[in-house]
């Protein structure tokens, strides 16, 4: 009855939620630190959670499926052209439409070796034959070196079998992850633009901007710039989210830019009322509420420094990060048995073993819960050392 | 860089949401009547609008992602076991997730020829063959024809060339849409199953399930029991939706009961965080909500009798419906112009058109918003009579 490639297919475990704590652990709501899923520490900014209240009653009519004001929002907002956008349930279905839309006849996808999980899981339920870089973190000579090798038929960097019997001879999609989820390190613009010049125009980019917030305003260098990008580029799509810095998480809200012949093409896989009416509307909310994103972003960039320091002075590992987390690893640290440990004490962090490294990824929280987090860690680290 | 048989996929409009016809028509929002989605007209219930208010400042949250709460909740109220239950972004995510996890190698869906849009939709997307019984309504026998056709290889009712290049022979999805929106007939229970024990165990059999509330309330025999279904047949999935009787449209939120080796395939190509944290608040809720379903179906019934009765009174062809919605239908009435003057006039219904009739579907409003829908109606036929 179902197809088989779906066999392999493993289902995808999310972070672990507050309420699993709480009912595995007995621990409390407002016991519980939430630092595994790179939520906005602060939460939702006070104008969001008004707009949502006083919008609650119409959550029985059907979302505007022409996303009007939100598009012409986010168009403005970019200096774009409203018909350039699409907007997803979360900027993860955009990913999912480009895997949809894409033509697969004999074609891989290429991704970083340590990335955004879901550019492989949406890659594998395309059944699409799956490229990783060597190095962890992206390095834009290998992912040339690859690229090329992909068309010279001389790859032997693919990791999934996948149905098709002829291997691939191209690369349909090119996921760069700027900055990186897990590792955070972020590649400069000027050397991306350098990179999408030496790639097929029929080459799809993917520039993940889910924490550009983040990176653009700590490093003007890592600021890129969609409506520029996709004036030059026809073949590059930039994502970014609501989930991060916008405090929506919960509300599955994020949207591509590209040129409207890519936009008009992704529309046609998309389901109509793709996202709800409250997400609109708060998101529409959100984006304007500059206030409050740039206070998260300060106190992101001073928190993040006490958790490099904190790092230094305990001989902990961790790639500097443009994103609002942190990766650490120490080789005498076991990241499941240390995730595990914090998780019992109500503090979830992101144990990265999934993706094949004894490291952890943590959310920059408020100070107080960096705090704790520091407490917590300052005691395993006495008891284990 | 795209697939080429996106080429003939047309994107999805959907009906006219009360925003586009303040904005082209100058109307104000208290005096648009929205009966053109088969939404609650008395709105979400106040006990979920309170949730939702309560809930707002969780927006920043990402969804409990097992859906633990809702899931038990759907399983006690059907009397099935949480693992039998999906959850998806409206059932027609359900639909969706079918239609990705099927093995359709040389397999077609059956249809009726007038029934819920979004099964062409996604089997379009999914590139199967798709073949529709010569009525309208559903009909069992003509079902039975289309299918034996197929198995036979005589089957001349297919409607779309795909992209393979063998026609198909077995049939993988059977659609059976019950009430049927956009007619409003509903097929008995019994006589559904005896359907399936006719037809072949690798045939997925979607029972639609969006508007049973109302039919089952109207008329036992048309009341479908989803853990009796699933525990005698393996190939059966039920649809249940949020978005009409329980007022949460905007919400997208709907769900799918099966066997357990059936859901954990749809699970295999379900995105983590396909509901919204607050849709999973709202829909749970809601679901307690008795005493407001009930309400809303009692007017549903007693309003229905004033259409059928204006319809009777005026010559106006319809079908007797089983869901919160009436289709009419009168030989000198277009449509497309009667939908566009009553639209003028800030009453959104449905043109069917689309479906390739000359008729228009009305959702059955409160009484004040049917009382103007008479008025106009009234006025339109002395005005063209």
């Amino acid at each position: 009855m179902f197809k088989k490639t779906l066999d392999s297919v493993v289902t995808y475990e999310a972070g672990k939620p507050i309420e699993l704590v709480m009912r595995e652990y007995g621990i409390k709501q407002e016991d519980v630190i939430k630092l595994g899923s790179n939520e906005n520490p602060y939460g939702t900014s006070p104008k969001v959670i008004e707009t949502l209240q006083k919008n609650a009653h119409k959550a029985f009519l059907y979302p505007d499926d022409s996303m009007y004001e939100l598009k012409n929002a986010l168009a403005s907002r970019f200096c774009v052209n409203p018909k350039e956008i699409i907007i997803g349930a979360g900027s993860d279905q955009v990913i999912e439409f480009c895997l949809q839309a894409i033509d697969h006849t004999r074609a891989a996808v290429l991704m970083a070796k340590t990335t955004f999980a879901m550019y492989e899981v949406y890659s594998k339920l395309a059944d699409v034959e799956i490229h990783k870089t060597r190095s962890d973190a992206h390095n834009l000579d290998e992912f040339l070196e690859s690229y090329e090798n992909v068309k010279n038929g001389a790859s032997r960097t693919s990791i999934t079998s996948h149905s098709n019997k002829e291997c691939a001879n191209r690369v349909s999609i090119i996921f760069l992850c700027v900055p990186n989820n897990p590792l955070g390190e972020c590649l400069d613009s000027q050397a991306i633009e350098d990179f999408i010049c030496k790639v097929d125009k029929d080459t799809l980019i993917v520039l993940d901007g889910a924490y550009q917030e983040f990176a653009s305003y700590k490093d003007k260098a890592k600021a890129l710039n969609p409506a520029s990008l996709i004036k030059k580029f026809d073949n590059v799509i930039y994502l970014g989210t609501f989930s991060k810095v916008y405090g929506l998480g919960g509300m599955r809200i994020g949207y591509g830019i590209a040129s409207e012949r890519i936009i008009s093409m992704l529309y046609k896989v998309r389901p109509p009322f793709n996202v709800s009416t409250l997400s609109l509307q708060a998101a529409l909310v959100a984006l304007e509420d500059r206030a409050f994103t740039e206070q998260c972003i300060q106190s992101n960039i001073e928190q993040m420094l006490r958790y490099e320091e904190f790092a230094k002075h305990n001989n902990i590992d961790f790639i500097p990060s443009f994103g609002n987390f942190i990766t650490f690893s120490r080789e005498d640290i076991e990241s499941t048995h240390l995730c595990q440990w914090l998780l019992q004490r109500g503090v979830i962090v992101r144990n990265l073993r999934s993706y094949g490294l004894n490291a952890f990824r943590i959310t920059i929280g408020t100070p107080a819960q960096n705090a704790r987090v520091f407490e917590l860690l300052q005691e395993y680290l006495q008891t284990r050392g």
